[in-house]
């Protein structure tokens, strides 16, 4: 089994998720502790990059993320710098014959999207989006049992995710406000996991009929004099769905969420059961049966840990952790690099979120159902 | 205080509530026994009129609503027909000087409902819906919270109303899913409550995006020999709202909501605070405030139990039952036309619900936003 | 069938809630509404007597019981007076013939309640404890559901019932807290009801190891000049106790239980199942069945409303109202006399639960195991 | 800042999550990656001692833990050893002067307890407990919240550590059953968490009453034919307690909680407020506030994560998990070293849990209460 030597491209608070999470998978999986490493770290300044460094204790750093694909030892790359970098960054690496783990939304919009699916595509490589949700225990199942069936006929589903981040009008401008840097708001940035969580179960998108809104449209400039900025992506948007197969669904996605820390729900009703996801307790997934019978027929919460294959994994057991999702999502793709296997969630997954994303913005835009591109 | 003589039309399963919530309103507000009185009741033939009339005690029974309405010793009709009968027998009642008690939702459709609201506005008469939902302890506290502007600026409310009763293919058509009779399906039935809660805390509705479906289109007819026939009204409505004010929602109704019996969930995020109410705890409600300092605050299950006027109410203080929100609806009935002042709910407000339920239907079928009639 | 003429005696906040739950019980099972009746009523002073006839609807009333129980149209009593009431009233109305139904707990203590058990017995009445509880509908599925040995071989049960009512110092004192008046603290007024919801599903008790407490030892006497008066009973009881086959258990009971208003939970562990009843949603049981599927298994919230004979109980559908329990209760004991079968809960059970409760108070004096009487 | 190279010493699965956790230390707190080193493992033989230092990455590794004492750039070791070595080892280490951290509970008995907290406070040594339910965020949230009086006068608490793990008799024997290995049974393995987490929080135990019991007393040899050996420790634990200020408590800990992962409930209930701690949600402490009016009360979850010094936790800030609580112990005790500080929970803190669990077992011997020694 070759080792893996990773390059790690932004080092902000979710590269340092990655770079963690990479160093426990040997636990997790009873693997030598070199066998996936990470060799390289790049950020866009010299000194952020030594720290970066230091705390991942690579040897290798640099102000220019280049350099690390120029590398012939590096086998990977890990994407974790804003949106507005993956498109470049990809590109560039899959010209370099570098495999991709890169985080989500995959980018600025459809057209840098459909650009990057089809660079690796022609590369051949492995590349991976962090769709790190659908490692959770409790999502994991409820990919099982639908395979299975167990809902039967889908009636229709539900998806949610809310934070509260920016409910308070003092809070200040940031790079998550700006379409230049991020490609939309709310959308992009929640909206991309609970739609790919969907997905993940349910299949392809057809149409969509959204509404989406910025709540508060000025914001202060940090650290300024009371001058304001105008916010240019949405903070809220509410979804009608429907899916290739017919169903219709509703998601909801706000950053206005007020009260929620991660409030992210999942429910899919159908004639032979229903099922539900909660992040609050992502180890559970609750499960409805319409086929028992009268009397003993009930919403079941039923653990999930400890099902999958080649797990050891003592930290689901209890509360499986955020790092832990990030670890498993990580492993899969060192795993489609070991067993040359296709990598799940692809960057062609990562392709159909954004065109549902897109198609979102322009039926809000527009005011009435607007179909997914295929 | 005049002794109140109640003519009851219509002794269904709903019909059957009403009149057991009259017999314990007494007991609830210190009343003497004879002060609220069904006096006479009738249904569409002889032996159920009579037979209701030994459940309740009441000497007269008609198979003609009108003999009631023909009595001067009548003070007040309650209506628990099926919706199709709601506007000939109000008419009727308003002329004869009835005040009304009428179960929801008030009409067919618009143009009745706007008849039924203007006949007894120029009569003078008291006309109470029914939509008892105010009424559980945690939504009247609500309204209270809203009053005093807890939740500061509302950003977006989310309502729910699932039930799965309708689930099986193999349950048969009933009057329930027949148009003529109801006016409408899960929008009609469920949604008229979960909008009246909404409208009830947040105020008008100016504008509906929604769609409606059908999931199952044929259902057997009863004890046929398989025969189907067509089903006409929604199993589904999803619905995005604005009200007057600006603010978004969304709005899921379903008899398709596998797993739910009575799923009610209302949701308000403001920039001040949230709050929650589900009916599976209708004596509890969820509040959250934004305004309590960081790491004090939270979502926060208040009692709500006893904090009204005039009220002894033993059977609200462990679980309140959905007898006893009937119950309370009915006496405000009573107490306004003791008081002589305005009841609430109104048929005014009936009819703002049948115009947002006109507004979703028109909606659904031309695939965008349109505006409620004012 | 015959009619049931009843004389209640005592009209505080209970009585009220049996009153009003007999004049319900007709629409609930179908009955003529005069097949049930309060005929008469009971206090200790003629004012409130006059005033409770008045809200209740009868003729019939008197600052003494006895009068009730000297009337030949009297068919049965419902004691609703506090607890050093009870003996006498019952010895006398079993004296005359009456039927007996009673609140819990059944009497001050052992010896009296044997008396009491004794002396129905002798004189072949119908006599019944309002161990109302009962008759929620998840607590009657569970009934169901041990009969069937849904749980296999017990390991171990929980119960609790905490209310919060006492817990500030300056609450003054009360007849609740006087030993005189009750027999016994928060052990009888909150105990007899969990000690019972066990007792009927797991079956007799055999010893406890118990431990009283009184945490506020003296209170202002209310409407005093600041003088107090010590409170002589148990403010909490905590208990270990094993049942006649063996099964090992623990109950805690407490008046100080703060943030709680009626936290009733129980608990039962067996190698086959797990069940758990929780007052805050007396219409769902939820059930773990140990011989499912590994990657099935979980907590299962089951809805058990509408499941018993004979019901027509609209109120059930939604949430089950503290009253309609009461209704339930009531009504079989009506039953009981209509069918001439034997009621239950009856004053042996009573009778059983007031010896596990002076077995507790015998425990907690010695600070060990006693054993409950037989 | 001193290097800090560890050496461990036992590598099941325990071994393996402080092994994991070592590693992600750093990036919690933005160290260097090479400050905290697992330099050597030692188990019982060799081969697995090579497997694990492969995992692990390091270089050194025996089958005899004397050799890592021996060595003199081991500054700390690790016990991760069944319950029957940590006496030999600590009383080695201490002899050495190596800082020690040690897997619950302390010993196998008092006698050992004592004698190593006697050995590391004699040695000036930092050695510390793995309590790791301590370091969840909500747990130290409680700690601050009892410290700043938030609970007033407590009234009472109670604790429980459920598992579900021994519920099937055909379980096989194993040395957890085995007082040889273990020192005892639910009681030391699940008792020991719960009661320190309620010591945390509520300072000394002065007595206890309680009741153990071995519910499956025969289990069958592994890969045996039908042969079964007796177990010789509880299964299950009920206590009643008084701590030295006088509050009273139960605690419930139990292998044969059917339904139960890990249930792990503690609740404190005072004149001022009520806490409630729940292992299902540990980022989330539900509080309740009697200081507030009176329709403004109740049960409040709060978020607990990120109020610490020095953190910088991403994974906290979704779902905290088993593995992050058991970093942040570690940290603490690499904290205590650096900074010369004490060590908490420190070995003087398992000794005291090592007595209330003698107690315990005392107390249920002779079916009383029994005072823990101080």
């Amino acid at each position: 089994m070759q080792k893996i030597k990773i390059g790690l491209i932004g080092y902000g608070g979710i590269g340092r998720v990655h770079a963690a999470a990479y160093r426990v998978i040997p636990f997790h999986y009873g693997l030598p502790a070199d066998s996936i490493q990470i060799a390289a770290v790049a950020t866009t300044r010299e000194a952020t990059a030594r720290a970066a460094a230091e705390e991942i204790g690579c040897e290798i750093y640099s102000a220019d993320y280049r350099e690390l694909l120029a590398r012939a030892d590096i086998d990977a790359i890990d994407i974790c710098t804003p949106n507005n970098a993956h498109h470049e960054i990809a590109l560039a690496a899959a010209a370099k014959g570098k495999h991709i783990y890169c985080e989500k939304p995959l980018a600025m919009n459809e057209q840098e999207a459909s650009e990057m699916a089809a660079a690796v595509q022609a590369a051949g490589l492995k590349a991976q989006l962090t769709f790190n949700f659908r490692f959770f225990p409790a999502l994991a199942r409820a990919r099982q049992l639908m395979a299975e069936g167990f809902c039967g006929r889908v009636f229709s589903f539900r998806g949610r995710y809310h934070r509260s981040s920016y409910i308070s009008a003092d809070k200040a401008m940031s790079w998550r406000l700006q379409r230049e840097i991020t490609g939309g708001g709310a959308l992009f940035d929640l909206g991309s996991h609970i739609l790919d969580m969907l997905y993940f179960l349910l299949g392809d998108f057809a149409s969509v009929n959204a509404t989406l809104d910025t709540l508060i449209k000025r914001r202060p400039i940090a650290g300024g004099q009371g001058e304001t900025a105008a916010v240019n992506v949405d903070d809220i948007a509410l979804l009608q769905a429907r899916l290739v197969d017919g169903t219709l669904g509703t998601v909801e996605i706000s950053r206005m969420g007020t009260g929620a820390t991660n409030d992210v729900v999942l429910e899919i009703f159908g004639d032979k059961g229903a099922m539900r996801f909660d992040l609050a307790e992502p180890a559970w997934l609750q499960v409805y049966d319409a086929r028992e019978d009268d009397g003993a027929r009930g919403f079941r919460k039923i653990e999930t840990v400890g099902r999958y294959a080649g797990q050891r994994a003592p930290d689901w057991s209890m509360s499986p952790g955020f790092m832990r999702a990030h670890a498993e999502c990580q492993y899969q793709f060192i795993r489609a690099i070991w067993d040359d296997t296709p990598p799940e969630p692809s960057f062609a997954d990562g392709l159909h979120i954004q065109r549902i994303m897109a198609a979102a913005e322009a039926s809000s835009a527009r005011g009435g159902w607007v179909n997914v591109a295929e």
